[in-house]
């Protein structure tokens, strides 16, 4: 079940943090012979090459998987859909593709629709990341430990599937199966919800800040740790909110309700039901503690 | 301006993390002669002692104030009204009162109510704190690099408000003045909220937990940062809403319609809006950064 797997020729569209890290685990765990990268920014390519997370580079995607055994697709959701159609032409028979997206359900749909007979696509997404992007940010721990999610679904080829999990078992990730649905609303409550909420919280108490006075200096450490996220790529969350709309919408409404319900209950002075939710709460984070 | 009070005989009513670190402050900086500690629970006054916060101790709140130069209250906030109105007939003429608590309007009208003639009260607010409580938790530095928010009205003694706030300056602390219910507004927004805010999250994260599966673990670092403070105290913050329950309620009604249109703005799909939306939060944010 565990078996490494050995791609003498490996593909990474997108030499980022995530795409690096992973280039970096593959050699150190001496899961592949060469890995070529594909991005658009020559300077982060030149980068990945001198570190030596890649042995070669090119620009153009299609040139680029011509002969591999395995083309990962680590660029932003935005571009995920171009980037597999793009490449779906010029992959050879028995290559596995596997991606690295936050949204699954639209990049599996895509892939259902342009992958040629004999070539096997896995949707995979590892949850990692740091506040650094870029070749220069990675580094092969980051995925010890962590979750990474799989998307298979009834058309999805066993063997792959089986040579794609063992590839980020062995990088250090806990892999874990679910539906590209489940998957998304999954993701919907635990990281995208709490984006958004960090992002209208911050714009909330900016609006309070009637003369720029900066009321956020009054917070303490708290504030501080809860807004952190707001400081993420306002680019990269606009376009995991177009990619994942509906189930975004549907965890808003839910915490809006239940926002709602907390305001009425303290505006009612119900402070026994405002104490046992706050109490459910606490049991539910306290179980998050290490 | 800055020059050093000093209170030949302090009671401190709370010997708790604030308390405790106070009267720890007050006699590394030598602004005392001795302090009296007044709690309910004669194990944490015992361990009070034994650690040299305090000199001596008692249950009884009259008792401890009776001769008093300065008393610091810094029970939670539920209790706040009531110790005032136990100490206020025992104080000495010239006596200084300030309080720690973490909602002003209410301790101020109290004080205001029945602090005898001759008398002293100085609203304030030391914004620190850490997850650990009681005297055992204690430390001197708590203060340090943090603000001390002191709520004076027009009834405050000037020189009381001095002596108060050079106190909070010798601990550590960068004082600001402002009002009652200014304070009440900026924390609601900058604390209270965002502690509405994550009890909420993670009920509704596990409101989707359909079978119990703990969708929780497949958030990254994120959304331990961003739920840490749902593990806060549900008695306490049960209290704080119902002292700040018009602050809070407004400040969740405000988050609650910008969340709406961001919500509305992704369902229409006005991306454009959503990314200004966005980078005026990490503007923001970015600012709170050191």
């Amino acid at each position: 079940m565990n078996k490494k797997p050995y791609f003498p020729k490996v593909a990474i569209i997108g030499v980022g943090l995530i795409g690096g890290s992973l280039a970096i685990a593959l050699k150190e765990k001496k899961l592949c012979g060469s890995i070529v990268g594909v991005g658009r920014g020559l300077e982060n390519l030149r980068a990945a090459k001198r570190l030596g997370l890649i042995d070669s580079f090119t620009r153009d995607a299609g040139k680029g998987v011509a002969d591999a055994d395995l083309v990962v697709v680590a660029v932003p959701v935005a571009g995920m859909a171009k980037v597999i159609k793009q490449a779906a032409a010029h992959l050879k028979k028995g290559c596995i593709v596997t991606d690295a997206g936050s949204v699954k359900g639209p990049v599996v749909k895509e892939a259902g629709r342009v992958m040629p007979e004999g070539v096997f696509f896995v949707g995979g997404h590892p949850i990692a990341g740091t506040e650094n992007s870029g070749a220069m940010a990675a580094f092969p721990g980051l995925f010890k430990g962590r979750k990474c999610i799989l998307t298979p679904d009834k058309n999805t080829d066993k063997n792959a599937l089986r040579k794609v999990a063992a590839m980020w078992r062995t990088a250090g990730s806990e892999v874990v199966l679910m539906s590209a649905a489940r998957h998304d609303r999954v993701l919907a409550a635990v990281s995208h919800l709490p984006h958004m909420i960090a992002y209208t919280l911050v714009n909330t108490v900016s609006d309070m800040d009637v003369k720029g006075g900066g009321i956020a200096k009054y917070s303490a450490g708290g504030f501080r740790d809860f807004t952190r996220i707001a400081s993420s790529s306002p680019e990269m969350w606009r376009d995991i909110c177009a990619a994942n709309r509906d189930a975004l919408i549907a965890a808003m409404e839910r915490f809006g309700k239940r926002l709602k319900r907390l305001r009425d209950m303290i505006d009612t002075g119900d402070l026994s039901a405002v104490e046992r939710d706050f109490s459910r709460a606490k049991r539910v984070r306290d179980r998050l503690k290490r």
